[in-house]
């Protein structure tokens, strides 16, 4: 894949994650963030082994002008609620199912109290982390909110697939 | 397999599903209703997809013909509410396990609000979903109601061949 | 509240519980028969305590002229998938909140084996019971559907009322 | 309390909920957008009372201003994926505790399929919803941005309160 | 209540428990004990505050004519396996509701390993309890036998109440 | 392996399952009642395909000598209730981990209402109920008390065996 | 109560909640504390709310000559295990039960990744994580591990009351 | 690997299992004492097939200078808090996953009542296990805090490994 002159692009989302091994799940939020055509930046930080690079990021975020931040974490996962701590961006928590079917990420992430929210997507969730992240962006930036209408519309296309798949399907009383 | 010729079938029951990848469950509800020789269709339909699509087919599927509806979907699994939202069909819901054991679709099925009703079989329990529908069918068909006798004793079959295979279990106390 | 001359009215529906302590729950089901002008009993039986009992009612339903049987029940909630056990009438459970927030009984009813369905509603959803008792039935009675569809539309008053309620609260930038 | 002079005022947030027993939940949300002076409209809404409002009021809500929606709802919650699969807004989802200490409402708003996210915040969490919704408008309107700065400053107040209170806490060995 | 004169009696069960908390749940296994005239004890043990005594007490059970032993316990319950580990005669565990809805007591109680079973009811199943005690004595006790084919038959009073009461309820369309 | 005279023996525990899938779980029970040598049947029966079996099964097996019964089943798992509702024989129950890790079976198994207990173990703990069964039946027989006792010992040999293979674990500081 | 000269004691345990509302359940652990006449501090402090007051805290508590942190928190409780991140010294987490049950705090605290460990403790287990600090502080003060021996013993008292009233509990064939 | 002369060798930490099939989970403790050249035994014991045993240990480890112990069990996890029970050292609990995902020993071992604490750590959790060890060995052995405080460095390490792996990713829009 051809990659564009990076040194011209500004990260406009950053998303976070605390080890390689999630990339596999995440990386179909950087997929939509390149159909979106939004810069963006891929980096790993732990709230528990990297404190201080975690401060450091959440708090210069803004100042480097990312807009929304996707992160991701396992098990008992602090990393987006001690990020949103620190920055007045909206913060996109993505649950990884490490452990438990992900139930002890997914609550460590959605369950934050009062004053300090984090946007969570279902476990694994990371392409719904990017299109939410498009979608908050789309509301100060008329071009993205139209790329959204057109994307809605291809989501359309697999079920109009499925219905031909299903169509080939036979049994004696099917009538369709 | 061959086909009835499906031009003099209309649909009684209709299969819906948001996904091709639920046919390898789903398949068990299509046999039940070839079983019983009622005519029957599968079409794929996502209530976060194409919404328009499913108000269509819900506000119509009484006038089209279609007595049951039958719908599945994993995960926040809204298919069987909203359409039962959009008719007064009885809609059968099958909660498929695409993540969490199917406790997060089962939930989004069964926990209804008042008002709406979504008829809830187990998990994957595709199988019982075509047997209810052929149930609420027969109230007003006497000839469903007597092949649902015969159906029911054909259940004790699978006993009896279980205790066949039992029986050739050999250990040194075991009496049969 | 007067009662209609019921030695006229055979039932149609057949409420099922195991202790006059569902009663507070269950009666929502019987608002809706009545509601919709639909004969039916209220009987208690046990799948642990008469057994003899549900199998004589079970057995005998259909020829007494039941059409569909609701049967609640709590804890390790045995009750409707016996009597789905022992008719071909479409059984509709519902599991009562007895323990564990009635995820046990939900569990029991809902999680039947391929064979025997039972129509499962939410936890304490005996209105909705009702209602989907009526559905099935009015797949052979057009009179019913036609009061199902008045019976939808008496639905969105409640969502009326609340807007109207809602119009009431003031908040500063509250714009309605 | 004074009320502004709404007929100026374009609300940008709209604040949903299924029933008026949701409002001393929500209200938290309300307070929220008061606080920051950002209009908003609150209404009741319901995705299987009233289908046809819904999606008018998903389908319009943009072309009317609307920057945010905030969609609380119980049990098989399934308003907030439901408005979010008719609109490009982001959705923020607010599960109610309203059986099964608020699990049911959880997974069906968080547990969303891919390609339609719902920003999913604690259950009964509607002051993050209303902070989080702050978050997404702060992205194309600096003033809110500033704002935001204030208002995380003053989350610290309550942990400067309650140290307070616990130094007047007594115990023989307690130092501070 | 008058008590038989106890020093002629040997108990043949004994009830333990780790606190007169549990008194209120437990009371429901002497009452059964009582009415099959079942001498038994009743007794607090604790396996994490009087091990020493736990393991005298369950070394020494059968010697003393002990023949089933009801254990009850909460939270992170270890007192029915413990004994269990340490007797060969059969240990019923009681969970009782002291946390989590008694989820951590039941799994702690019943999720035994391979080797050492604890029968294991319901949460605060204690009358379940004592009636499986007498289920296991009636094994070498004909007596008992009989006493619990009588007592099956008064199980069915509390149905037959039952249904008096509910003949009572009275619905328009209730026809009976 | 040779089987004994079965003519000559009449069994006294009957391990009853719903499926021959279960048999892989279940032998773990009759090899105890083997090593034990307690005569035993193993029979297949489900509480809703055959009803009628399961009635006459339970209500003859004391009749037919049997003193305990074992009964397994996964899902919904009606079969351990459904037999000790008919028999005053101890019914032990094994959830089968069938679906939601075995959850669902294990809460329609344990969660039995007053009056009608069934004695659970975990799991697929096939081992532990044949273990129980023996410990029942020693209450009343004295050689299979003493044969418990030799068990018992039996079961630190597993530990003496790891502790030798441990033994064998090489770290640098590891002292043992 | 008669507080000691403050000036002169320095505190080696430290206590941390994120609200006076956690004082009614934490204040177990200070008694404790008192009771081993151990110098601790109360603070509050908020993972989220200050969280540079939790890095300086974390960072300096060993310098001050903190050796045991107790943190409590509930719903997403990042606090015991943002802290375990920030500092050597043994954290011990205290899920508070705040919503669901406790479980999204016991996940959000016992669940941490590899590198960090919290000790956790029951939710809302305050008494116990007091305990649990001085084992740890009587490692290295042999004063200490001798009150624990004498602490250790009094536990039994509970028991020895516990019996003397059971004894006082009267039935027909209770034998003690 | 080359072992220390082990004669010369106290054990300071005593890692406990069940069974050997628990040996691939915990050598990740065994290590981690390796790595901080620790000595430390591993034995296995079993709180119900060798109740002796684990009483002679638990009572006799502390005068023989062990001042940590790691114990592992699944299921119905029992044996950290047995050894608790009999000694003051602090315990540490490792909750295997050997069914239901490890939430049955999590929660038989977490949830000890009070008076008995377990420091537990997260489900197959044992390299913090021995992390955590290490900790509270370190309140009184100066040497162990330095090597502490390198090795929380490390950690860093991965991370740092991480985001060089993630910066050979390539997407279009991606600017690192």
């Amino acid at each position: 894949m051809e990659k564009l002159n990076s040194q011209k692009m500004e990260p406009r989302v950053s998303i976070i994650m605390g080890s390689t091994s999630d990339l596999g799940v995440m990386e179909a939020a950087a997929k939509i963030l390149d159909e979106f055509e939004i810069p963006f930046e891929i980096n790993a930080l732990s709230a528990h082994r990297t404190p201080e690079s975690v401060e450091a990021f959440a708090k210069g975020a803004k100042a480097r002008g990312i807009q929304v931040i996707i992160a991701a974490a396992g098990m008992a996962a602090h990393l987006p609620g001690v990020i949103a701590a620190m920055t007045t961006l909206p913060v996109i928590g993505v649950p990884i199912n490490a452990s438990i079917s992900g139930i002890d990420s997914l609550l460590a992430i959605v369950q934050m109290p009062p004053g300090i929210p984090v946007a969570t997507v279902a476990v694994n969730g990371a392409q719904n982390a990017g299109i939410l992240a498009v979608q908050m962006m789309a509301l100060g930036d008329a071009g993205l909110a139209v790329k959204l209408e057109s994307f809605k519309e291809t989501l359309k296309l697999k079920i109009e697939k499925a219905n031909k798949d299903l169509a080939e399907i036979k049994f004696r009383y099917k009538t369709n």
